[in-house]
């Protein structure tokens, strides 16, 4: 029973006013939320002082730790000027400086950017540009959009419309846009039975037979590049992505590249378009475009695209679409000082041994009956935990082992929030060796306590 | 021709890299946009420190003027604790408080928050949950939304199925999910020639009708209470509410209030809903709710919904939706600073003199001829400017007169917006009845500028 300590009556209030994101509340009768008080460095520090590691960074997020020195000044300093003001009909520095270093850090077709509030607006505005684009270009029946199994773009309606996952969309399938669905890539479970650092995207005849077939009628392309997150973080090849933008270019088609959680040095590079010489029609920012601060996104696109809008304000040809809080100057200065902390003192260099450190010690779970595969790009690692590793049977839903290891890790000051059966490290980029070393090592643990 | 001072070159930057909202970008190649450095109270400071009466507090989310002391310091307090982290499975006091206020301060039946990034959001929000209910309630063929002409509702692509204004609509028809549109209330032209002080709302039978046409289909009903934002301000009667409200009781269909606009004070009470005693099944806010200082936007909802969704794991019965910065920390703590000072030292109770003095002062317009109408609502209030004062007949749209008017108004210091030419005032909550004075005054001159 809980007791009457502050602790207690705060769950009790958020118990009975909260209702939490994707979260079966019924659940916190018995596992009540961590009452976070504080953040340091990679750590979230509870109402008691327990400390835990933010193994995926609060929702992928974070990449300089809490509390960072640079970040709180820069905001702060912000503050002192001012918090926000519109953004049509006026601009401010932040964003402009915001603009100039992201079309500076990206793709050299992409030359606008259209900021907004959260992943999921990035990808509406990426979506709605795209068909109005189509609208006024005369091809008028360029209205669907092709996307992934196993793709995630965000929770709105129209998001939704181009979500691969099951889970998320089964109960507003009757409601949403028609788009086309398309078997994506799923290497550890290759139907073709071949290696993703040496095949060439033989899985790609399925996008490539969708886009033939309905040719004119397709407006664009959705693809989470590299790293299908929500789907249990499965890693793909980049010559995927090289036959994508060959058959999107060969049909005039967009190509929406969503790298809300892939950006900014995730993969151990800025951005997985620019690393790889990809030219995305439109790409997609958020996440931890302020280090996991503030909610900002921003959808980049090209002039091909921009000029198609761009006209006498009698041809009504603009873009109508807003957020009150587009180009928030706080989240901008916040975006800013991040984008500094990332392109300077070598940081995404230096990021190498990490990456190099995490290969290695995760590849030790792969001596494990339970370890599927170990997977990584980057500073993104996965293990996918599987019942059978022969077969690649996975355990049933209703054992809820990724659950029960996430209690382990909770006991262990490790916080994870597996996928399903995958456990995830998503750290923040600042983690250092010896961090991994405990995060891994509490991981396999706690694996290791609820599956041995 | 641009000089190279520091202003014309960030504003070449901007124009080269932003693309601003609801712009029609080619239009600042003669009117450049406003560069604004600083704020301070209803005023911003543009870089050559020329200032502006912020008319509309920002796209109507400023209450507490620009730079105020308390929620400046609100958000370095929280900074100095945690920015923020992500919210399932953890919870935390800025939103435990929060969520608290705002059930206490909401009508009784609303007992739960979900919060989100923005005004769209929260209207997804409530359309999925909406759809989601009656999927779980065994009325499954209940899918569509009505909604009124002249609703605005946020644009990503689930809002804009529920928007009636063609405008924001039109290039997306094709792909957005089938509602029913009503002919909503129109005072100041109505159809019945009666007056929204002592009629019947005789208008709601459109409403009425096209609820018992579809009473086994539709899953909700949407409005903006009292006060159609984006439509021109266009206020309509209560007993409108109270129809709605007793014809969606009897029909069992959800009602979904957006007072994204219209709440925290704007029309002279916390909300239309509660001061007006009416009882939503989903409760929709953002903007105000901190002050404008950073996005946050809140659904409230009813322990009936919340239980629909509430079961053991295996049911599948949670709704999974999320944004990664929900419930931000920063945001929040800005939000009970706001609530603090919406709630303390009869704060509302003060503005009634100044909600009296915009009335008498906006009266005075009545005697222009060119003055259609002037409407007030609380701290709310607009001209409809008109060619011809008995026919009620509009100028036309190359005329621009709203957009000329605005560029009237820059020149002599207030910052207005008009919606077409419709001139309204939503100045943030803290104006004095001097600076009422000098925005009225500064209005009239730049619309007899424009129309005399």
């Amino acid at each position: 029973m809980l007791s009457n300590n502050s602790e207690n009556y705060d769950l009790k209030r958020d118990l009975k006013n909260i209702w939490h994101p994707c979260t079966q509340m019924k659940e916190h009768e018995s596992e009540p939320p961590l009452l976070i008080e504080k953040g340091d460095g990679i750590y979230l520090i509870d109402r008691n002082g327990k400390r835990y590691i933010d193994v995926i960074s609060s929702w992928w997020v974070n990449l300089f730790g809490h509390n960072h020195p640079h970040l709180n000044k820069a905001i702060k300093n912000q503050l002192d000027q001012m918090a926000h003001v519109m953004f049509a009909g006026i601009t401010h520095a932040p964003a402009i400086n915001l603009a100039e270093t992201l079309v500076e850090l990206t793709p050299p077709n992409l030359t606008k950017v259209f900021f907004s509030d959260n992943g999921s607006t990035s990808v509406e505005i990426a979506l709605k540009m795209s068909l109005q684009y189509w609208q006024q270009s005369g091809e008028k029946q360029r209205t669907k959009f092709i996307y992934l199994s196993g793709g995630y773009h965000g929770e709105t309606l129209g998001a939704l419309s181009v979500c691969g996952i099951n889970l998320f969309r089964e109960k507003f399938n009757g409601v949403l846009m028609q788009n086309l669905e398309v078997q994506g890539p799923d290497c550890y479970r290759c139907p073709y039975d071949l290696k993703p650092d040496s095949c060439q995207a033989e899985c790609f005849e399925h996008l490539e037979k969708t886009l033939n077939e309905n040719r004119g009628t397709v407006a664009g392309v959705i693809v989470e590049p590299l790293v299908q997150g929500a789907a249990g973080m499965k890693i793909y090849s980049p010559v995927y992505l090289k036959k994508l933008q060959e058959a999107c270019e060969d049909s005039q088609t967009h190509t929406i590249y969503d790298e809300v959680a892939v950006g900014f040095g995730r993969t151990g590079s800025l951005f997985v378009c620019d690393s790889h010489g990809l030219k995305p029609t439109f790409l997609c920012l958020s996440k931890g475009i302020t280090s996991g601060y503030l909610p900002l996104a921003a959808t980049l696109t090209s002039d091909l695209i921009y000029q198609t809008f761009y006209g006498e304000h009698a041809s009504m040809k603009l873009f109508v679409h807003s957020h009150s809080y587009s180009a928030n100057p706080l989240a901008c200065a916040c975006a800013n000082e991040t984008l500094s902390l990332l392109t300077k003192n070598n940081f995404l260099e230096n990021l190498k041994p990490k990456i190099k450190f995490i290969g290695e010690t995760g590849s030790l779970f792969n001596e494990y009956k339970w370890c599927g595969e170990f997977r990584q790009k980057g500073m993104i690692a996965a293990i996918e935990l599987v019942r059978d590793k022969l077969s690649k049977d996975t355990f049933h839903l209703k054992d809820r082992v990724g659950h029960k290891i996430y209690l382990e890790g909770l006991k262990r000051g490790v916080l994870m929030r597996p996928l399903g059966d995958v456990i995830y490290f998503i750290p923040p980029l600042i983690i250092t060796n010896e961090e991994i070393k405990v995060m891994m090592d509490a991981a396999l643990e706690s694996i290791e306590a609820v599956l041995s």
